[in-house]
């Protein structure tokens, strides 16, 4: 069972393929770009795995593979890494036609992604997600970047993958705490677009963890569907691009002031998503139970629904630098209802009262 | 006097303007993208010299305006001073609407214009170019970018500024080593495009010296003209634009084989195009006269026309990783007769030879 998502952003249009055994299928390939030399971009831990399989599809079609092993993490998703990237690129002869495959989860897409942006000012790349959280989210839409200390994907650039591959048998390996954080961004559409899905979601969720893949499969497949409809609107997050943000405010917050890397992108944006809703609850766009029954389901999906105490000033200090603050003004997206996420400010005061009513106490 | 000129790559039009006095006119800061924060970057030589004018015209348009200075040279187009833009702009509250004003020479403007197409994945950007080099050539077309080790240019992006606003006073407080490598790029114009400007530029090159104000808006207009034309009809270089590259694929092996800021850009530039020349007529397309020609005119302009004997070896080395090479053949922009220019591969022997004869002695 294989479907295909399309991805239409006017300037750029795009399959994502997903299913069991999209890799080992010959015409998942066809037609990609074509150039004399291939790069796979990898890390440590998904290297093993899958870069030789990889590296042996890829030889039938280009002339010369080579692989790159990143170091893994969110805590290296930064300027050195990268140009690891470019050593590698340079000193085995790529050239403006090179095409790079990101192998691995969302920090080896946005660096491999970031990496094709920049190349001899950009070559094409594809992404080959190996995570839930890659599949259902980071490798679809083109953003990429890196962070910078003061906040998270600072720096970077909209560049359109040529291709998606979610081969689904890759989850299977997936430790379980990435499969949770994973999950946090396949709960995320819910509230943002289709509460529909989000009663599925409440009633497949033992399924999901046990990895059914014919849960899974679906899983991805509406996830991207919704992904790929909002990006078709706004690429460029003009207006409603925005609402795919939901809960990642408080979320890169979160993952910043505890240090990249501690927290994982998933489990950081599960617990800003409890916030974001709190904060629709406490600006009377929401009732509590909505807020209760998204909480029940982050915690019943694994994930962490209490937020580090670094104190409501580094909150806002951090989330002052978010890109979607404008003029000094923090923006959050939140639920207008349940199913509909909107753009909005927030009084520092009421702000403030989230942060205080979701952090754990000192330690 | 002024006089603007139109570049229109379909994705985005904007205006050249050029003249004396073009900063202080207020209509020429008019209709620029609006928000809260400007910000300039500069480096450690001009940024003394007219950083506060220009923060005081920004002044009256924008709530904030700070001004990041950088070390100043071609040796410092890296990572590093990158991140300084970076670092500078988070402290300072920069959000997604910040516009930065590239105000100084090629490298300034590279990397200005590099830091604006990345930060926060896309702010707009204005050119103050303040060197001949940069007003004739480097500010107009978009191209943004900073050197890797192992070629120049290597990392970077398309992203057109806003608006390009050429000073020719400036070129009145412009060493003379800096306005004879900008000589360069306005001498290129003429065997890739316009012989007639070829003429005109081997009439006027005592006054263009003298810096005699209506030679220089000459100049410098008719190659923005030039460039404008080139980078309309090919924005992102998929053919046509290659021209521009004239003397470059030479001129890059000089400056990163003796070390980036040794030679200035234009310097190798002039040294490249002698080269170039010279394997143009080796290839059959154009008369011994004609290369000694460009050779003697570069001499008269105060431009090194004999390469640096990096050796033959180290050459090719260098040239394998122009941007313009394809699966590691070298593709230089030859000039099929005067006026006109093209890319082609050549032959390596025959690379060689034109090496050998266009190097110093070993020292």
């Amino acid at each position: 069972m294989r479907t295909s998502v399309t991805v239409d952003t006017g300037a750029s249009r795009y399959e994502i393929l997903i299913g069991r055994g999209v890799w080992a299928d010959a015409a998942s390939w066809d037609g990609l770009p074509r150039a004399a030399h291939a790069a796979i971009v990898s890390n440590t831990t998904v290297a093993p795995l899958y870069a030789g399989r990889v590296a042996a599809l890829l030889q039938a079609r280009y002339r010369e593979v080579c692989t790159v092993v990143l170091p893994d993490g969110e805590a290296h998703k930064d300027w050195r890494t990268l140009d690891l990237i470019f050593d590698h690129l340079l000193a085995h002869g790529a050239d403006r036609q090179t095409v790079l495959f990101a192998l691995g989860g969302g920090v080896v897409g946005d660096m491999a992604g970031f990496a094709a942006a920049c190349f001899m000012r950009g070559v094409p790349f594809v992404q080959l997600p190996t995570t839930l959280l890659a599949q259902v989210d980071s490798s679809v839409g083109g953003k990429t970047g890196i962070n910078h200390p003061r906040g998270k994907n600072m720096i970077g650039a909209f560049h359109q993958p040529s291709r998606v591959l979610c081969e689904l048998d890759t989850l299977a390996t997936l430790p379980a705490r990435e499969l949770s954080a994973g999950l946090a961004e396949v709960i995320k559409y819910g509230p943002i677009a289709d509460m529909g899905f989000l009663d599925w979601i409440e009633d497949q969720l033992d399924a999901l963890r046990e990895r059914d893949p014919a849960a899974l499969a679906h899983a991805v497949r509406r996830s991207c569907e919704i992904k790929a409809q909002v990006v078709g609107a706004d690429e460029k997050e003009a207006g409603l691009r925005a609402i795919l943000n939901f809960g990642h405010t408080f979320g890169h917050a979160i993952e910043a002031g505890v240090g990249y890397g501690r927290w994982l992108h998933g489990e950081a944006v599960a617990c800003g998503m409890v916030m974001a809703a709190e904060l629709s609850a406490r600006l009377g766009l929401v009732d509590r139970g909505f807020v209760a029954r998204l909480e029940s389901l982050l915690q019943r999906a694994g994930l962490p629904t209490v937020a580090p105490p670094l104190g409501a000033g580094r909150y806002l200090e951090l989330m002052r630098v978010d890109k979607k603050a404008l003029g000094g003004e923090i923006r959050f997206v939140v639920i207008e209802s349940p199913g509909r996420a909107a753009l909005r400010p927030a009084p520092d005061a009421l702000v403030r009262e989230v942060i205080e009513a979701r952090c754990g106490a000192v330690a």
